[in-house]
């Protein structure tokens, strides 16, 4: 068992997205056999990529205001919003707001890849 | 691309856990193909059982205050305290605090069960 604030994992940059923060708070190496847990901060201002990948996204938003954008649209974001962004589907978390944007964003680990297709 | 607010998603109880409710905000139902998110509070006073099964769990607390008691012992549960339990070991959530303990807890669907071990 690990338990520990998140705020105690260090905070990294992430490639591609200037002022954006990522800390891993729980993945690979903790143990976690299937999927990570990681927590973003988007400054005022920034967002993050509007891009896709083979991987879906659970979402939970802790602070701030923003909104998704994706194929469909645009979607607000606020405190205790929930996204879940399918593989394949094109994205962009965008903060709108004053304040920090913070959520959660959970994803599966690569080694998954296929494993559940079609289950 | 589902987005909306977690108390969108109807609270059920949860059995054995009296005063426990419980939010599936995104499960297998909603596309996601490998973990679901669900949303817990637990009232002053009360608690999850002391149990265990194979899957693991990825927690954030969002709300209140309270402990986590696992095989190791126990540890304080904050706003913003992050536990990883793994599949197989016993553990417990328990509001020792005056309001709702409120806290993401995902887990991967049970088909997962096995397909990712010794990965």
């Amino acid at each position: 068992m690990k338990v520990q604030h998140y705020t105690e994992t260090a905070a990294e940059g992430v490639p591609g997205m200037p002022g954006v923060a990522v800390r891993w708070v729980i993945a690979e190496a903790d143990g976690a056999p299937h999927f990570a847990m990681r927590v973003f901060d988007v400054p005022a201002g920034a967002a993050t990529e509007y891009h896709q990948h083979w991987w879906e996204h659970e979402i939970f938003v802790l602070a701030g205001r923003g909104h998704v954008r994706g194929e469909a649209g645009e979607f607000p974001l606020g405190e205790g919003t929930v996204a879940f962004i399918p593989g394949g589907e094109m994205h962009q978390l965008v903060n709108d707001g004053e304040g920090v944007l913070r959520f959660l964003c959970l994803i599966p680990h690569p080694k998954l890849e296929g494993l559940a297709r079609g289950g």
